[in-house]
Protein backbone atom coordinates (compact mmCIF):
# COMPACT_ATOMS: atom_id res chain seq x y z
CA UNK A 1 0.00 0.00 0.00
CA UNK A 2 0.93 3.76 -0.78
CA UNK A 3 2.08 5.93 2.31
CA UNK A 4 2.72 9.42 2.21
CA UNK A 5 6.23 10.17 3.71
CA UNK A 6 5.43 12.62 6.66
CA UNK A 7 7.10 16.18 6.03
CA UNK A 8 10.10 15.85 9.08
CA UNK A 9 8.44 18.03 11.84
CA UNK A 10 10.77 20.69 13.64
CA UNK A 11 11.45 18.16 16.44
CA UNK A 12 12.86 15.18 13.97
CA UNK A 13 15.58 17.84 12.64
CA UNK A 14 18.64 17.02 14.55
CA UNK A 15 19.32 18.87 17.20
CA UNK A 16 22.88 20.66 17.31
CA UNK A 17 25.23 22.26 19.79
CA UNK A 18 25.70 25.99 19.65
CA UNK A 19 27.08 28.38 22.37
CA UNK A 20 25.51 31.26 23.47
CA UNK A 21 26.62 34.62 24.96
CA UNK A 22 25.15 37.36 27.11
CA UNK A 23 25.73 41.00 25.55
CA UNK A 24 28.74 41.96 27.46
CA UNK A 25 30.41 38.74 26.80
CA UNK A 26 30.98 37.83 31.13
CA UNK A 27 28.47 34.69 30.22
CA UNK A 28 28.83 31.68 27.56
CA UNK A 29 26.50 28.29 27.96
CA UNK A 30 26.30 25.81 25.89
CA UNK A 31 23.19 24.35 24.51
CA UNK A 32 21.46 22.03 22.21
CA UNK A 33 18.95 22.77 20.24
CA UNK A 34 17.13 21.42 17.14
CA UNK A 35 15.42 24.73 16.03
CA UNK A 36 15.69 28.79 16.57
CA UNK A 37 12.51 28.48 18.26
CA UNK A 38 14.09 25.12 21.16
CA UNK A 39 16.99 27.66 21.22
CA UNK A 40 15.19 30.91 22.16
CA UNK A 41 13.49 28.59 24.91
CA UNK A 42 16.18 27.00 26.27
CA UNK A 43 17.98 30.56 26.21
CA UNK A 44 15.11 32.11 28.03
CA UNK A 45 15.23 28.84 30.88
CA UNK A 46 18.96 28.79 31.42
CA UNK A 47 20.24 31.89 31.16
CA UNK A 48 17.63 33.73 33.47
CA UNK A 49 16.03 36.27 31.15
CA UNK A 50 12.85 36.53 33.04
CA UNK A 51 10.30 37.82 30.73
CA UNK A 52 12.15 40.34 29.37
CA UNK A 53 12.25 40.27 25.31
CA UNK A 54 15.34 39.19 23.65
CA UNK A 55 16.53 38.58 20.05
CA UNK A 56 19.55 36.32 19.26
CA UNK A 57 22.42 37.63 16.88
CA UNK A 58 25.86 36.16 16.11
CA UNK A 59 28.27 37.01 18.21
CA UNK A 60 31.47 37.67 15.83
CA UNK A 61 29.73 40.52 14.09
CA UNK A 62 26.25 41.20 15.13
CA UNK A 63 23.84 39.72 12.51
CA UNK A 64 20.31 39.45 13.55
CA UNK A 65 18.93 35.59 13.53
CA UNK A 66 14.93 35.79 13.06
CA UNK A 67 14.10 33.05 10.64
CA UNK A 68 14.79 29.40 11.21
CA UNK A 69 15.67 28.78 7.06
CA UNK A 70 18.91 31.53 8.83
CA UNK A 71 18.86 29.49 11.66
CA UNK A 72 19.39 26.31 9.77
CA UNK A 73 21.96 27.30 7.39
CA UNK A 74 24.29 28.28 10.51
CA UNK A 75 27.19 25.52 11.26
CA UNK A 76 26.60 23.76 14.57
CA UNK A 77 28.30 25.10 17.40
CA UNK A 78 27.98 28.66 16.26
CA UNK A 79 28.20 31.44 19.10
CA UNK A 80 24.98 33.44 19.63
CA UNK A 81 24.63 36.61 21.37
CA UNK A 82 21.54 37.42 23.49
CA UNK A 83 20.57 41.24 23.14
CA UNK A 84 17.65 42.86 24.90
CA UNK A 85 15.26 45.37 22.84
CA UNK A 86 17.75 48.65 23.07
CA UNK A 87 20.73 47.10 23.22
CA UNK A 88 23.04 47.13 20.11
CA UNK A 89 26.11 44.56 19.51
CA UNK A 90 29.32 45.36 20.31
CA UNK A 91 32.87 44.02 18.73
CA UNK A 92 34.94 41.73 20.93
CA UNK A 93 37.83 44.40 20.64
CA UNK A 94 36.22 47.00 21.94
CA UNK A 95 35.42 44.66 25.07
CA UNK A 96 38.76 43.21 24.92
CA UNK A 97 39.76 43.67 28.68
CA UNK A 98 36.10 43.31 29.92
CA UNK A 99 35.83 39.18 29.67
CA UNK A 100 36.32 39.32 33.36
CA UNK A 101 38.94 37.56 34.48
CA UNK B 1 10.31 8.42 -25.17
CA UNK B 2 11.59 11.66 -25.88
CA UNK B 3 11.11 14.05 -22.37
CA UNK B 4 12.01 17.73 -21.83
CA UNK B 5 14.09 18.64 -19.02
CA UNK B 6 12.70 21.30 -17.81
CA UNK B 7 14.81 24.22 -17.23
CA UNK B 8 14.91 24.50 -13.07
CA UNK B 9 12.46 27.27 -11.80
CA UNK B 10 14.11 30.23 -9.76
CA UNK B 11 12.55 28.12 -6.91
CA UNK B 12 14.23 25.37 -7.63
CA UNK B 13 17.69 26.88 -7.02
CA UNK B 14 18.74 26.32 -3.57
CA UNK B 15 18.67 29.00 -1.26
CA UNK B 16 21.41 30.21 0.28
CA UNK B 17 22.07 32.16 3.25
CA UNK B 18 23.27 36.01 3.18
CA UNK B 19 23.91 38.67 5.53
CA UNK B 20 22.74 41.82 4.75
CA UNK B 21 23.77 45.45 6.44
CA UNK B 22 21.65 48.91 6.56
CA UNK B 23 23.99 51.70 4.98
CA UNK B 24 25.50 52.95 8.25
CA UNK B 25 26.06 49.09 9.32
CA UNK B 26 24.12 49.65 12.71
CA UNK B 27 21.84 46.86 11.91
CA UNK B 28 22.50 43.24 10.18
CA UNK B 29 20.29 40.47 9.26
CA UNK B 30 21.03 37.06 8.47
CA UNK B 31 18.45 36.36 5.58
CA UNK B 32 18.50 32.90 3.21
CA UNK B 33 17.32 33.53 -0.34
CA UNK B 34 17.13 31.50 -3.56
CA UNK B 35 17.52 34.42 -5.82
CA UNK B 36 18.14 38.25 -6.01
CA UNK B 37 14.43 39.11 -6.25
CA UNK B 38 13.55 36.90 -4.00
CA UNK B 39 16.36 38.49 -1.46
CA UNK B 40 14.97 41.80 -2.47
CA UNK B 41 11.41 40.84 -1.31
CA UNK B 42 13.14 39.85 1.67
CA UNK B 43 15.07 42.37 3.09
CA UNK B 44 12.02 44.78 2.31
CA UNK B 45 9.85 42.60 4.71
CA UNK B 46 12.69 42.01 7.18
CA UNK B 47 13.89 45.27 7.13
CA UNK B 48 10.70 47.46 7.63
CA UNK B 49 11.87 49.73 4.34
CA UNK B 50 8.29 50.41 3.52
CA UNK B 51 8.06 52.04 0.52
CA UNK B 52 11.80 53.38 -0.22
CA UNK B 53 13.01 52.40 -3.21
CA UNK B 54 16.39 50.73 -2.86
CA UNK B 55 19.14 48.77 -3.85
CA UNK B 56 22.19 46.00 -2.87
CA UNK B 57 26.05 46.72 -3.23
CA UNK B 58 28.85 44.16 -1.61
CA UNK B 59 29.38 45.78 1.93
CA UNK B 60 32.78 45.61 1.55
CA UNK B 61 33.33 47.59 -1.32
CA UNK B 62 30.01 49.32 -2.56
CA UNK B 63 29.92 46.64 -5.77
CA UNK B 64 25.98 47.49 -7.28
CA UNK B 65 24.46 44.57 -7.39
CA UNK B 66 21.91 44.04 -10.20
CA UNK B 67 21.63 41.08 -12.09
CA UNK B 68 20.63 37.72 -10.89
CA UNK B 69 23.45 36.07 -13.35
CA UNK B 70 26.03 38.32 -11.08
CA UNK B 71 23.98 37.53 -7.82
CA UNK B 72 24.25 33.71 -8.63
CA UNK B 73 27.96 34.06 -8.92
CA UNK B 74 28.62 35.80 -5.04
CA UNK B 75 29.91 33.09 -2.24
CA UNK B 76 27.08 32.24 0.00
CA UNK B 77 27.15 34.06 3.21
CA UNK B 78 28.06 37.23 1.42
CA UNK B 79 27.67 40.64 3.00
CA UNK B 80 25.20 42.86 1.15
CA UNK B 81 24.40 46.73 2.28
CA UNK B 82 20.75 48.53 1.32
CA UNK B 83 21.41 51.42 -0.25
CA UNK B 84 18.47 54.11 -0.51
CA UNK B 85 18.59 56.47 -3.62
CA UNK B 86 21.05 59.48 -3.05
CA UNK B 87 23.08 56.98 -0.27
CA UNK B 88 26.57 56.66 -1.24
CA UNK B 89 28.46 53.24 0.27
CA UNK B 90 31.26 54.06 2.69
CA UNK B 91 34.15 52.00 3.31
CA UNK B 92 34.26 50.31 7.46
CA UNK B 93 37.24 52.49 8.31
CA UNK B 94 35.32 55.59 8.47
CA UNK B 95 32.28 53.85 10.27
CA UNK B 96 34.93 52.40 13.00
CA UNK B 97 33.47 54.39 15.62
CA UNK B 98 30.05 54.47 14.64
CA UNK B 99 29.03 50.84 15.81
CA UNK B 100 26.28 52.73 18.76
CA UNK B 101 28.61 51.88 21.82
Amino acid sequence: TQQLVPKPSPEARRARPYRVSSADRSERKGIVAHSLEDLLLKVQDTMMLADKPFFLVLEKDGTTVETEEYFQSLAEDTMFMVLHKGQKWQPPSEQGTRYQL
